[in-house]
C-alpha cells in the first residue's frame, strides 16, 4: 500500500495512492486508513514529504564503491566498524517535485545522493534482529542532496546537508517491499547516471535498528536514511534528478538557483 | 512571562506560571494565551519539556574556558572561526524533575553541561543583525548531559548526547529576560560546582540566528542551545543536578541507572 500526504486547496491530507489517483483518508499515516470518499489526480495535488520526523536519522557512509572512491580520490577514508548514526535536519525537507534550490554562495558543487529510507511506524527500544522489523511502517526515498566543498569544512555538515530544500523525500510511503530485489536507478536529466543493488549495505537496516534502539527510543514518523553508493555526482541549474526504486516509486526534482 | 507544558491527569496542556501555580491555557505555546480557569499547584503536575522542537540546533563549544581547559588537558581543539551549527536529537528530552537515565554500558563518564536555550517563535530566514531577535519567543534551560568517553568514539555525538533522558530541558519558557545580566550557576546535590557569565559566548545568539538562516528556515518551536562554559564535571548515579539561570529559574533532574 502507498500511503502520501499531500496539499490541495490550502489543506493537507493523507492518501492512499490507487494508479494515477489518490484516495483521500481522514486521520494520519499511522492511523487505520478510513477513506473520505474524496479523490483526486496525483497530477492535480502537491505531493509533501510522506512524513515530517521527530528525529531525522541517516546511516554514516554505508556503502562500498562510496568509501573506495573517496580513497582512490586520495581522501581520508574511516571504514564504519558499527552502524554509525547520523542527523538530517527537519528544515531541509521537501516533496516530489518541488525544487532543489542553490544557495548563490555555494560553489555550484551540488551533488545527487540515491538513498532507501526507514520509515518506523511503532514505538520501539532495545530491538532484536528476530524483531528489528516489527517497528518499520514502509520505505520511501530520499535524496541526500550534498554540497561538497561545504561538506570539507562544515564538521556536522549543517550547511553541505541541510540548507532548505536540500532533501526532497518521497514520492510516498510503500508498506510492502521486497527488500531483497531492489535496485536504486538514478537518472540526471533522463539519462542514467547510477545503479545499485539497495541492499548492498555495509551495515543494513536491522544493525541500524538494533544498534539505535540499544540507546533510544523509535517514535513513529522518524525516519532513517540508509546511505548511498557511487556515483555520486554534481548537478548543475537547471538539472532534473530522479531517485528511483524498485517496488516504491521515483522522486523526480528540479534544480535551480537561490538568491 | 513564563509558559509551562505540563501533563496531569492523562492530559497535556499548556499554562502560565504565576508563583507555585500553573494558570492553563487552552491552544499551545505560540497562541494568544487564553485562560481556561483551571489552575494547578506546580508541584502537583508534571511538568514536560515545554517545547517539541522541529529541529533541534545546538551551538558548538561557545565558551572560551571550556577551549582553554580541553587544551590543557592535552585535547587537540579547534577554536571555532564562525558560528557552526550541532544537532540534538527529539527522543533525549526529558522535563524539570525527569530522571536522566544512565545506559548499563556506560563507562560512567557522564557530565552535565548547563546552557541557554533559545526557543524560536516566528518562521524567519536572511534575518539581520537589527532583526535577529524578532524571531525568538522566549528562553529556557538546556542541561548538554553528555557521556565523556563515547563523546571522543561518536563523530555524530549519537550515543554520547542523544540517548533517552540526555536532554533535559525546562522548566519552562521565560519571555521577558536580561540577557545581559544572566549567570548560569550549577548544583551538584545541592553545592554549587559551576558558575558562569551566560553572555559571555564566542558566539552570540545574533551571530548564530543570522548565520543559520542565511541557510536554512527557522521555525516556530525549533530551539538553540547556546553551549556551556567549563567545568562541566561528572555525575554520579543518585545525584541531583540543578541548572539555574538568573530570571528564568532552575531545571533539576536526579540521575539514576539503567538497564
Amino acid at each position: 500500500m502507498k500511503w502520501a500526504r499531500f496539499a490541495h486547496d490550502g489543506r493537507t491530507a493523507c492518501g492512499i495512492v490507487e494508479g494515477d489517483r489518490v484516495a483521500e483518508v481522514s486521520g494520519g499515516l499511522f492511523d487505520p486508513p478510513s477513506p473520505t470518499g474524496r479523490s483526486f489526480a496525483i497530477d492535480r495535488i502537491r505531493l509533501l514529504p510522506p512524513v515530517i520526523p521527530p528525529t531525522f536519522y541517516a546511516a554514516g557512509t554505508n556503502y562500498r564503491q562510496h568509501l573506495q572512491n573517496a580513497e582512490s580520490r586520495g581522501e581520508k577514508v574511516e571504514w564504519p566498524t558499527h552502524a554509525e548514526v547520523n542527523y538530517r535536519a527537519g528544515n531541509a525537507l521537501i516533496g516530489d517535485g518541488d525544487a532543489i534550490v542553490i544557495p548563490a554562495d555555494s560553489s555550484g558543487r551540488v551533488a545527487f545522493e540515491g538513498e532507501l529510507v526507514v520509515v518506523i511506524g511503532k514505538r520501539a527500544k532495545r530491538l532484536s534482529r528476530d524483531n528489528a522489523f516489527d517497528c518499520v511502517f514502509g520505505y520511501t526515498i530520499g535524496n541526500d542532496v550534498s554540497e561538497r566543498s561545504w561538506q570539507k569544512s562544515d564538521r556536522t555538515f549543517w550547511r553541505s546537508k541541510n540548507c532548505d530544500t536540500f532533501k526532497p523525500m518521497g514520492p510516498w510511503v510503500e508498506t510492502d517491499v521486497d527488500l531483497a530485489s531492489m535496485e536504486t536507478r538514478i537518472r540526471l536529466n533522463g539519462r542514467e547516471v547510477s545503479r545499485f543493488r539497495t541492499g548492498d549495505m555495509l551495515f543494513g537496516i536491522a544493525d541500524y535498528l538494533c544498534e539505535m534502539s540499544r540507546y533510544l527510543t523509535l517514535v513513529p514518523g522518524d525516519v532513517l536514511w540508509m546511505g548511498t553508493e557511487d556515483p555520486s555526482l554534481d548537478m548543475v541549474l537547471g538539472d532534473t534528478v530522479e531517485v528511483s526504486i524498485t517496488g516504491i516509486g521515483t522522486l523526480t526534482n528540479p534544480v535551480i538557483a537561490g538568491v
